[in-house]
């Protein structure tokens, strides 16, 4: 990267969505691409509660970005940790020393779970956002069942065997429909000394409704979704404190050793680098054409970006970050070209949430499906659109394989206990 | 596990090959059977080679104990490490506190890789014997080729790209081809400034062959394999250090970021906790009924027992582990039903091991085969011993893909490097 190269030089830091769909979408160009990201793997981050609770294996949802991008010679892929942005001498640094200037910056690097101010929460009540984090609350949930089984304390048992989620948006809803299937259906048979289908899986929402991006009539149809498959909703109810030991509901301790967060996001902390103003979620408010204000250079796509398009945010799921991308790529071809650079406009297609086993609710612009139609819609949609040939075709076959034995296939326990508990994750 | 039963309670520790035969051999029987492994899951060992070089994901190869005994109603699995045998109040404690009392004890806690005194190498060249492990080692290989590709001074890069695997045994064998195999096949156009082709793997065997176990013509036939799959074969030379710099193979300091060690294994230390004698390698020397010495309570079955026969020591491999396993149940059986134990004796079925793509040998009592044909023997062998049909499905359909694409569907690297560059892995 230090050999001089008449092309423009495009830093993408990021290989998530936003970024691998920018990357890709400027396979022609002439143009050299540094593609930045801290893992050396794309992750299918829909499918991700799959692997937190051992339904997938973390390959199954991830590739390797070098291996995606094998043949788009313009690309080259770093792994690395961006450290510093200068937006002045239009370089970037990381971690290990290297520096790298670039002529077009394209910033993707996605968003993280926020606890409102309650980092201390973060150690007792981990989030969904990366594999490391799914094998953590996978390594979790399974430990749970077996420090239960080990116990010879009631009230200890009980709390090993009282799991709760914190959030009710999809992947909430998501992890408690999955965590009831598999505490009634994967363990049965599998402990002596207790009965897995008598732990208590709690999904609380402090609003009043779940999965409250989708109409009232669905949230409603998801919450008898989820209480048929034993998940007890509680709403309108914050939880105001978590430990160790447990979690405070309004004003009621509740004995816990499981708490899983999925109620906050916020966006990267490499937002903070371009020294721009950031709204309250960390988000950098952008021009029309995604470009940062006062820097017609740099970019910004994906959960990192705020965007409004008729008066309402668009919300950062996968789909409006693969057009953010695409549309940098053009915004960029034209200034290459000397043209004004086009506007964004999202095009949503729909909104999707999985519940669990048979159930999910999708809609499509008024059109509403749930039950086990919309689960099979939300499969193939998800099927289809996970990255590499392979990775459908393995991950199909599992599902198959878990759907019909109701089997759970990764219920591998790796790792060891660090201090006071805390998990570190293997698969 | 406290309350009252009249069945004689058989403590199994360990949940490998030697342990979880004798535990399914005494399904039918009238005893209560408490299985104790410190973790909660079954290994298929011979294949953990291909998770340490991404071919396959660990829970192709592992499956839960607790499934596995799901059905058979005598046997409780416990998730625990025991750190006390009392061999004359008959009891086994654990490292959470409890304790549990015997009336028949098997011991099959295996063996682990051992530096012959050389423990402050451990850190540098990590082994091979646990999914941790295998783990810890793909971290690494996929680092390597990560670090030259980011590294600008020459000799830094090759020491980044230049591999070496200790010790010619088997495991050493798999890891040096499969390793040849990535960096000439896996990884061609994924990388800009290496070659990955240009990386030197060496296998360093100390001993006058590699695969000493086997007629000395496999040997020859194994080495050209070697050779042909790009690998540098080093015998009769012993690698006098290793630190995180490189390597001294005789008087000479090799510069290498990546040395692997399939040197040596040690018998577990639980056997010491019996406080009875053992040999030089820790394992425990049992009667000709598996039983201890002065305990005929006691068993030892698998890489933790020495067997003589024929004057010959019974080798630490599977189908070894697997009779023993079966053997010892038949001895309880006996003890039992007040009959006299039977003797043990390990019919060797033929001795396989694979060097890479398309590359084996198998010696089937002096019928000897190499090449392809072994290959495809040993890959048959082997998928068909594998515990659960799903996994032998998946593992298949990897393997198939992988032959066929020469890609590795598991190149994911996870967690965070802990200080100078050791690693924490995750899958």
């Amino acid at each position: 990267m230090t050999s001089p190269d008449p092309r423009p030089h495009v830093i993408i830091v990021g290989g998530g969505f936003g970024g691998l769909w920018a990357t890709r979408a400027l396979a022609g160009s002439n143009v050299r691409i540094t593609l930045i990201d801290r893992r050396n793997h794309h992750l299918f981050q829909p499918l991700l509660y799959q692997v937190a609770t051992a339904g997938l294996s973390s390959p199954d949802i991830a590739a390797p970005l070098r291996h995606i991008l094998r043949n788009q010679r313009n690309v080259e892929v770093r792994l690395g940790e961006v450290v510093g942005i200068d937006t002045h001498a239009r370089t970037v640094s990381l971690a290990d020393g290297d520096a790298m200037s670039y002529d077009y910056l394209l910033l993707a690097s996605g968003a993280t779970h926020a606890y409102f101010g309650h980092d201390e929460w973060s150690a007792d009540a981990p989030g969904l956002k990366t594999l490391d984090d799914a094998l953590a609350i996978r390594r979790r949930l399974l430990l749970a069942f077996e420090r239960a089984e080990a116990c010879d304390d009631p009230a200890e048992r009980d709390a090993w065997l009282n799991f709760a989620v914190v959030g009710g948006g999809p992947t909430g809803v998501e992890l408690a429909g999955t965590l009831a299937e598999i505490a009634r259906h994967t363990l049965t048979r599998e402990f002596r000394n207790i009965d897995p289908s008598h732990a208590r899986v709690r999904l609380i929402e402090a609003g009043p409704r779940v999965l409250a991006s989708f109409p009232e009539s669905l949230s409603e149809k998801a919450r008898r979704q989820l209480q048929k498959l034993g998940v007890e909703v509680v709403t309108g109810t914050p939880v105001n404190a978590i430990d160790a030991n447990g979690y405070t509901l309004g004003d009621t301790f509740v004995p816990s050793r499981t708490v899983l967060w999925a109620a906050g996001v916020a966006a990267s902390p490499l937002g903070a680098l371009l020294g721009v103003p950031r709204d309250r979620a960390g988000r950098v408010p952008v021009e029309a054409d995604l470009s940062v204000p006062g820097h017609p250079e740099i970019f910004v796509a994906g959960d990192l970006a705020s965007v409004q398009q008729d008066g309402k945010p668009v919300p950062g799921v996968a789909p409006a970050a693969k057009q953010m991308g695409a549309h940098v790529a053009a915004a960029i071809k034209a200034r290459l070209a000397g043209k004004p650079t086009p506007t964004f406009r999202y095009r949503d297609f729909g909104n999707l949430a999985t519940i669990g086993r048979m159930a999910a609710v999708v809609d499509l612009h008024g059109f509403k499906i749930s039950g086990l139609l919309a689960w099979w819609f939300w499969l193939a949609a998800h099927v289809f659109f996970l990255i590499g040939f392979r990775n459908r075709l393995i991950v199909l076959l599992n599902w198959a394989w878990s759907y019909w034995s109701y089997q759970r296939h990764a219920r591998i326990i790796l790792g060891r206990d660090s201090p006071r508990g805390a998990v570190s994750p293997r698969e």
